[in-house]
């Protein structure tokens, strides 16, 4: 195992997705639709296909392994995957010891919000820091942490539940079961619900006519709050408001040198970020109160380039 | 610096204390009012006296260094402490190397939530794992976090802030300036304002007696409950459903393999168990369900063991 060329394996409960990955660089990728129904073996069968894809001609030797990004709880120290709330079959699943058999590769099994912190760290918007706390704000909110220049494991990998604690004692039910999560309140899923409830409230909005045309979500509200809605702004001001406090807790917890923020609700950063830092300072004690948010510099790539890092770091 | 004894130092805002410690075991111990009027300098020559009366004949070799438990926010790279709320005019103190240029001798600074943490790893209800999480519960909740086989850290040593995290959007203002942290909410302080109030509704309880006798506060809620009081066993249940729910939060944050309380509060830990543990199990994912919350071992002592631990892991 010396290569310097990773293949990198992102496993959605929609989309499955591989790259072969030179440092911050997807160099080849390929993409199939997650065969939910089919179960691991399908999905096994689905990799085997991506990785001969995304390899091509590369240097087998050049290779260094596979790193594997996937939804959590997952076990990182055994490479297992515990469970998948959306995909059922997975249960306790070795992963990584499945697909070694199958390449005769080393693998690694990172949680997806950990991953994408690993591939901000190194290549994108936390690089050369020691502490940073990442956090994707889409349909849930998860993430990764950083600290002391390491990645934040914890028992079974599974530290850095960044969007599961209680913001509220009730409020919206969360994804995950309990009620009041960071997530429940602040997720792009909770964002869309609030923007549905805001465009049958006020059917003269832009979001209200927007809301005719068919089903209004978070990206209707960035786009609506860019164009001067007042509707959408309100809505806009009340989510960094939520972010805000969120992001000043997790300073707290953490003491990072950044919080990165990815996600699909990131398109919106620009109209966030005053409010965000706003309400950050108001709620932060003052050792912590020149701590930043600045939006995460991989996009979507995050995780792949972080599963990759992975590897090539265990490889060095 | 070979010595196995080291010289633990615990900076209080009403007490300065030292120890000569070997391991867990205080060997001696001295203490004085913390002189707050007098300021660093003041302080400084009462921890010259302290270190001389515990150091007594102690052979000096022997001695490996200094650990200094105070309390954040403080910057434990650089040995400065940065604000303490009780006591004014230790602003950016560098307060290692003061020590250290009168003494000679190695000194480290810890939080003392930190420093109370690592007691309880190295030689408490910690010992042999590598993740867990300790939250002190008394005049304010403060704590520290070992992960991955090691301190947190975080910027500036200042991770582990336990107890500033938002758990309502209104509610209590805490002492750290913000409105609605779990310390806010279920520290000892905020258990005896509930009790003070219940005490003035409900004159007839035990109390309500207690209270036409003096002041109230969450030792007589543990007592009186412990004797029957309805009205105590409410408040008990109310605190332990607040520490339900943060335990759980932070459980999600870090992924420990146990909580460990301590503090004040924990005196009544017994009667609180059964529900902290339900409470806990209500608002966990179910990966992370049989983490359970013990009380801690060393009780005062934690923050002075684990101060000298510091030093002499060090040393090691």
């Amino acid at each position: 195992m010396s290569g310097r060329l990773a293949i990198a394996i992102d496993l959605g409960g929609t989309q499955l997705r591989a790259a072969l990955v030179d440092g911050a660089k997807v160099l080849r990728r390929a993409a199939e639709p997650t065969d939910a129904v089919g179960g691991p073996d399908a999905v096994l069968d689905q990799m085997r296909r991506l990785i001969a894809s995304v390899e091509g001609d590369a240097d087998h030797a050049q290779v260094a392994g596979i790193g594997i990004s996937a939804p959590g709880p997952l076990d990182g120290e055994t490479g297992t995957i515990l469970h998948i709330p959306t995909l059922p079959g997975w249960d306790d699943y070795p992963l990584c010891d499945r697909l070694r058999d199958i390449t005769g590769r080393t693998v690694v099994l990172e949680n997806d919000g950990i991953s994408a912190a690993v591939g901000e760290w190194r290549h994108g918007a936390g690089q050369g820091l020691d502490h940073l706390v990442y956090v994707t704000v889409s349909t849930g909110i998860g993430g990764g942490v950083i600290a002391d220049g390491r990645v934040l494991h914890g028992r079974r990998g599974m530290a850095g539940h960044v969007g599961h604690f209680t913001m509220t004692p009730d409020g919206p039910r969360c994804p995950c079961g309990v009620v009041g999560c960071f997530e429940a309140h602040a997720s792009g899923t909770a964002l869309g619900k609030r923007a549905r409830a805001a465009a049958i409230a006020h059917p003269e909005s832009a979001l209200g006519a927007l809301a005719r045309d068919g089903h209004v979500d978070a990206r209707h509200v960035v786009a609506a709050a860019r164009d001067g809605d007042a509707v959408a702004r309100a809505l806009i001001d009340e989510e960094a408001w939520l972010l805000g406090r969120g992001f000043a807790s997790l300073v707290h917890l953490y003491s990072p040198e950044r919080v990165i923020m990815g996600g699909g609700v990131v398109s919106g950063f620009d109209l966030m970020e005053a409010r965000i830092h706003h309400v950050m300072r108001e709620n932060l004690m003052p050792a912590f109160r020149d701590v930043v948010v600045v939006p995460a510099g991989l996009g979507e790539n995050a995780g792949l380039v972080g599963a990759a890092a992975l590897i090539l770091d265990q490889a060095l």
